[in-house]
């Protein structure tokens, strides 16, 4: 399986692969991803799997009649964050068609579809709201606000899709019985465990607050600095704020970008936005670390003489993964149960179906980044893995 | 004289002028800076006054023989940081070119040249160092290395400008007997002073710190924070670290521009870049106030687990105006004498021949910025003292 995993995945390496960076430039919808839908669609065909849309840009391949119901879904995105790593996301889809390869080799046939998708959008990376295909299949965003988000160019989601989303389809929704995502894992657990695999506990509550600081453009040289207003002392004071709060709370936060104007060496900047990104176990945490560092900011923001307003982009409660099924799944594979930071389209589905994850080692712990890494025989292992699961949930 | 200046002065208002900030974008060798250097040609062929280039981009239009030598050098520049005012560099070109008509008027006939200049890229706002033309004028920067400086986009100067620039002119810079250069106050002091007009006595030493910091990018969401190494948490720190200095020392110090890899909200930066511009009264606080930055910086690095590497970009030198000229003006205009901290092309010149400057007086102290004003009253006021200052230098 390690020769035949490696065979597949050195097809998509180069794709939207950044030659400075060796990082990866593959947003939903723009050229290197959709060179990835189409090579997703060459695979199905290949192994004799129709492909159907769901008007949403999400694609769905079937092993099986897609009339019979209880299908067993499995994949994940292609798309990717700005310069990130080339495992999260396009293993999930790669590892599924080595999957479906391994039951048909093993003479296994399905008593239920077997489905492989590749779902638009999961980082948010080009409009700004992750796990977008997902939420519009399952329904959990309108079809209009999708259609109208925009990335840096201008570009409506509409556009780039070609039509506007068709929004939550719950007939397909309905035919599938479970969902299964194999992903990286995006930290060291599984290093410190020693175990290729692990099987996906919950999905810490998240969200992005947006913190716009309007302060005074003025000249660096010139303006006295009792006299300034200046938005990023009261941004620098909020990053710092925002590490420490988290720290205190064994909780995640980060501010990864900022957009300043006008961004001129010689002028104290009217404007900086800082967007922060926090995660904790529970619910009650988060909101308490967000209250924290935004009381925070506001108090500076007075000494500074600025203005702050923070706005909600995007919230995602927890999601603890059926616990019967992880528990069936870490039984058969003898793989420990993990929880994770990060959101996934099995996040936003857990809601309607049951659902599961699996992770594979990553020696670094790196992720969106071109150091995120997996070897080729966890990759494999996480194959074989994944095989054994959908054979449990398709077959029996 | 008022409406005359507010007649002229409408003339240019509209050039370059962004219609959602209400601040200018007028980069040198731009659309917009081009436009305003064909009016200069007008205005200058309106009044009978020949122009000449020094092949660095500089413009020159003389009333009188400039072969006579011992010629009175005025004006300004026309182009702006991003979003800046309208007075930041044309009222010096707008007030010069009012002098002469009212000299005119008066029927002053000078027994020396009288020059109305333009500098090119006086802000450093399209390639990065400021006062270029006139320090391509004067020899102050290599003509090979201006060449080569790139704006966003990658055109090279000599690109934009058409050819190579020409250099160290010193046979043209030995024509002028003195420079005076009229501009727009850039702080309150005016205002404090009840004056309209102040004569320059000098400008602090000055520079910009590139302070580049090398992290791992990593995942928002699962990288725990002890596992972390954020250059934005180094970057925050060294923001607040320069404030408090700079307040330490009656120093200015501003981090106004930066610069984030992949700057994505779901992603620990890998690397942050911070420009540091700092000024102060004395060579010797410039330096302490900078070298306490650089290693509460350095610190903060270790803790962060990041690289910090910091470059000076530029420094110029405490420039104090011929003293014996300051106060020559003003006793004749019974104006204050003031220091700024800004950077001027007069700077420049001030290290080849007597140079003397000419503050505005501007209600809102702010510069740099479209809240940046002056009341056409006292634009009158400047043209005025100008006018005078100029049959002082070019009759006496």
């Amino acid at each position: 399986m390690t020769g035949r995993f490696r065979e597949l995945w050195d097809e998509i390496a180069p794709v939207g692969r950044d030659a400075d960076s060796g990082g990866y430039l593959r947003y939903a919808l723009t050229p290197a991803e959709l060179r990835l839908r189409e090579w997703f669609r060459a695979q199905a065909e290949l192994r004799g799997m129709p492909v159907s849309g769901d008007g949403n840009g999400n694609l769905f391949a079937w092993w099986g009649d897609p009339a019979a119901g209880g299908a067993v879904l499995t994949g994940s995105h292609f798309d990717s964050v700005p310069h990130g790593g080339a495992y999260d996301g396009p293993l999930g889809i790669v590892s599924a068609f080595l999957a479906v390869d391994e039951l048909r080799a093993a003479g296994v046939t399905p008593v239920r579809p077997v489905v492989v998708a590749a779902f638009v959008e999961e980082e948010g990376a080009r409009f700004g709201v992750p796990c977008l295909g997902s939420r519009l299949l399952t329904g959990e965003i309108d079809a209009d606000r999708a259609a109208g988000l925009r990335d840096a160019a201008g570009v409506s989601f509409a556009e780039a899709l070609g039509h506007r989303p068709a929004g939550a389809d719950p007939a397909l929704l309905g035919r599938f019985a479970a969902f299964v995502e194999l992903h990286v894992e995006q930290g060291r657990a599984l290093v410190d465990a020693d175990a290729p695999v692990a099987v996906g506990s919950a999905i810490w509550p998240h969200g992005r607050w947006r913190f716009e600081l309007r302060g005074e453009g003025n000249h660096a040289g010139t303006t006295r600095m009792a006299d300034r207003r200046d938005p990023m002392l009261t941004f620098a004071f909020t990053v710092l704020a925002a590490n420490k709060e988290a720290r205190l709370r064994d909780a995640h936060a980060t501010v990864g970008r900022v957009s300043v104007e006008p961004n001129a060496t010689n002028a104290i900047p009217s404007r900086v936005t800082g967007w922060l990104d926090a995660r904790a176990a529970a619910p009650e945490t988060l909101d308490g670390l967000v209250e924290a560092v935004q009381a925070k900011a506001a108090e500076r923001a007075r000494r500074d003489g600025t203005e702050l307003t923070v706005t909600r982009e995007s919230a995602t409660p927890l999601v603890t993964f059926d616990g019967g099924l992880a528990d069936r799944l870490a039984g058969l594979l003898a793989a420990p149960l993990l929880p994770t930071g990060a959101g996934h389209d099995a996040g936003v589905l857990a809601a309607h179906l049951p659902t599961a994850m699996l992770f594979v080692r990553n020696p670094t712990g790196v992720s969106h980044s071109p150091a995120e890494s997996a070897t080729d025989d966890d990759c494999a292992a996480g194959v074989v893995a994944l095989a054994r699961v959908l054979e449990e949930l398709a077959c029996h």
